[in-house]
């Protein structure tokens, strides 16, 4: 760019695509090296796949992602930079897991062992390039439903661990879920003892006012007027001079582009020039996960005093996980169910009432009859979100790591890719999508600054 | 509608998306009821995923689909209607198989018997309702890739078996089609016999002028002005009272609309009130395939002459099929290779010089050295396409059927879906696109005329 004969540069000019957690980290090391920075957002609101809802009390439920752990460091960091403060999830008590037909405080042994059989091959995965571990393409044409059926000691364990690491975390089915996608994830995150784990894993913390608070001091740290809301971006042109990014209220010159959605979202804008053929193909190829998360809200947490945590995982009926998620300065109980896969779309299916009734089961199945009666019921559809359209995150479907997944991070000419799913640490996760954001902005710096 | 009192119902208006072959069958139909139809098309062409053309000497190459076989009766009617005329595919002179380094004129029976096998379990097939299948969820779970690996005698059979039928049918890899998907795709075209044979199967005859002669009467025989070319629908928006389409030169109003496209494509355009969870859910997850098609042209079929047909399949290399792909009236000889999934990735991703030398080298394998020197060469990569990206057509992704196959041909309000990734008899084929168009049709004029 011309310098006018100033010596001074003009800042570079670089246009985000989504304020989830993602593309404010990426503005925010983009504006703190002094690059010029419009944040473009579809929704009225900042923080993608996070939304906190206060009942008329003033308690906050944190309808999406909503926890933070140990080795998250740079969610841990932005936390104290914004002065926000985080409390220990509840988890007082005994935990309870739905085992055929039956209550037990622990899952039995054959599910551990099949845990630990994949944590050992996720050790042999490199989370930035998957499909170089010397098994990606076995791995990859296995899906974990398949593998479990064929491994498992018994139905009841397959099925719980297939509901526990496809379901809990990717929200899929495990028919869905090749081998080689789980044990990336697995390895992105540090293993299923720090993925699956209360406190001292990824569940371990929550933020007061919930992560939405820090999304919206992010955005507000950064220069007036960087964040632009309501304003869906409809295409992007891109080529060797600069970006310009088309939304309905007019458009937006830049020097590049990073687009911080997951890929499914990111192949829906427009293209000029269109995509390549493998950039476009993995956006056909990371479907969003399908999650159901309801808030049951109880006067108070009375399972505490039956010495129950309110922790559950259950290997069948509707309800998957289940948390005690109350926060601190409110004495209701908050009971929060997790459903996935074909367990969430067959709840979704239902009218709400029934929907409520089967949930409501379903809790009182966990902590008793007292979980009959909430004074509220609290969820939201993320699928049903135009932007959203699903949670946690993308996943690669069977047989694509190998032709795709090197197109994840992958710069078109100008346009950079962010988003918790390009993360090679903590993919899927708040720490993916910061990480994710700050490896784009840095990107971008190097080339166009 | 209000008649203002004339008695008269006026027509039924409906916005058809796409002028593909579905789309213009769905035209067919509604016009020929009387409905005021309006195409709308993004592309400058009618015709979809077939593009003919011609050399400089008027040799017509099909640079897409270009075959029609028995048991297909609406192509055949079309073609009859509009006054086309057809030609047996050139097949004369014995096929080569390449199998572990060596040349045989037919698989092996361990080949065969993989394939009976297939057919077998398709025959439990619904294509209607694959998800249905007593096994349906074991085969969903289940990949060809896996499969191959577990049941196959020897890896080459494994090999040969997935490139055919994974890649000569759905352009894929073995690790990314589920049993369940294949043995859909093998009921609906009627079996393999069917479905991979030249004469006798879905690759017996070709259209003079190619498909595209036929789309464009299809096109013209519709009321004058009905189809607008070069017109993307950026938006539908849709509610009780009827539906808009919206076009970056304006807004088409219509009391119904058909989206004939392939649910991967239809999922980029914007819906107002958004599309439901699951129909969402199964635009993404439904990539189109990755097929390369290569026409290499020379003097003559020299191949005739040695006994050879052209026509090959091959266990290893990065072409997996060829024919002769010869016209009538020209002399020239055309040799058309196919790769898919994996080996068209690769050879897209090399420069045009070594694509074609890889190309040409994998001919002189199959028909001999006079291969070497080719006149010309000519593709078409419709991955890249903005408008296709991919063929041959969408796929379901393992373990999707049960949750989003209910979803193909679910209409959302006034929006219906055809394509022929909905179809139930000939899906992923011309045949497929129409039956799937006029299903589409019959739909609106019960719903709304």
């Amino acid at each position: 760019m011309p310098d006018g004969g100033t010596g001074i540069r003009p800042p570079v000019r670089v246009v985000v695509v989504g304020a989830g957690f993602s593309g404010l980290a990426a503005a925010s090391v983009l504006a703190g090296a002094g690059a010029q920075v419009a944040v473009l957002e579809a929704r009225d609101r900042v923080g993608g796949r996070v939304l906190t809802r206060r009942l008329a009390d003033g308690t906050a439920l944190d309808l999406g992602a909503q926890w933070i752990g140990p080795t998250q460091d740079r969610m841990a960091a932005l936390v104290a930079e914004h002065a926000l403060t985080t409390f220990p999830s509840a988890s007082v008590g005994a935990a309870t897991v739905l085992w055929d037909g039956r209550r037990r405080d622990a899952p039995p042994d054959s599910a551990h062992r099949l845990v630990a059989l994949l944590d050992a091959d996720a050790a042999e995965v490199d989370p930035a390039a998957p499909w170089r571990a010397a098994r990606a393409a076995e791995w990859d044409r296995t899906t974990l439903g398949g593998w479990l059926a064929e491994v498992a000691a018994d139905p009841v364990s397959a099925r719980y661990v297939g509901r526990l690491l496809a379901g809990g975390l990717l929200a899929a089915d495990p028919a869905e879920v090749s081998l080689l996608q789980l044990l990336f994830y697995l390895r992105s995150g540090g293993g299923s003892g720090l993925l699956l784990a209360m406190a001292g894993g990824a569940q371990q913390d929550r933020i007061v006012g919930g992560p939405a608070a820090l999304a919206e001091r992010m955005a507000a740290a950064l220069p007036p007027g960087s964040v632009v809301t309501g304003t869906p971006v409809r295409a992007i042109g891109h080529d060797d001079a600069g970006v310009v990014a088309y939304t309905d209220g007019g458009l937006h010159r830049a020097d590049a582009a990073v687009v911080a959605l997951a890929p499914a979202l990111a192949g829906r804008i427009g293209y000029d020039p269109p995509l390549p053929a493998l950039r476009d193909g993995l956006t056909q190829r990371m479907p969003m996960g399908a999650a159901l998360k309801v808030h049951a809200v109880y006067p108070e947490p009375f399972w505490r005093a039956d010495g129950l945590s309110g922790v559950s995982t259950a290997a069948e009926g509707p309800v998957t996980e289940t948390v005690d998620n109350g926060v601190p300065g409110s004495s209701r109980g908050v009971l929060t169910a997790f459903a996935y896969g074909g367990e969430a779309r067959e709840l979704r299916r239902m009218s709400p009432q029934r929907r409520r009734a089967a949930l409501v089961d379903a809790l009182v199945a966990i902590v008793g009859p007292a979980a009959a009666r909430p004074d509220e019921v609290v969820e939201y559809d993320w699928s049903a979100d135009e932007w959203t359209r699903g949670c946690f995150c993308g996943a690669l479907t069977p047989g694509s790591w190998a032709g795709y997944g090197p197109e994840l991070r992958r710069p078109t000419g100008r346009v950079h890719w962010a988003g918790t799913e390009t993360a090679t640490r903590w993919a899927g996760y708040l720490e993916g999508a910061v990480l994710a954001g700050e490896r784009a902005a840095a990107e971008v710096l190097a080339a166009h600054a």
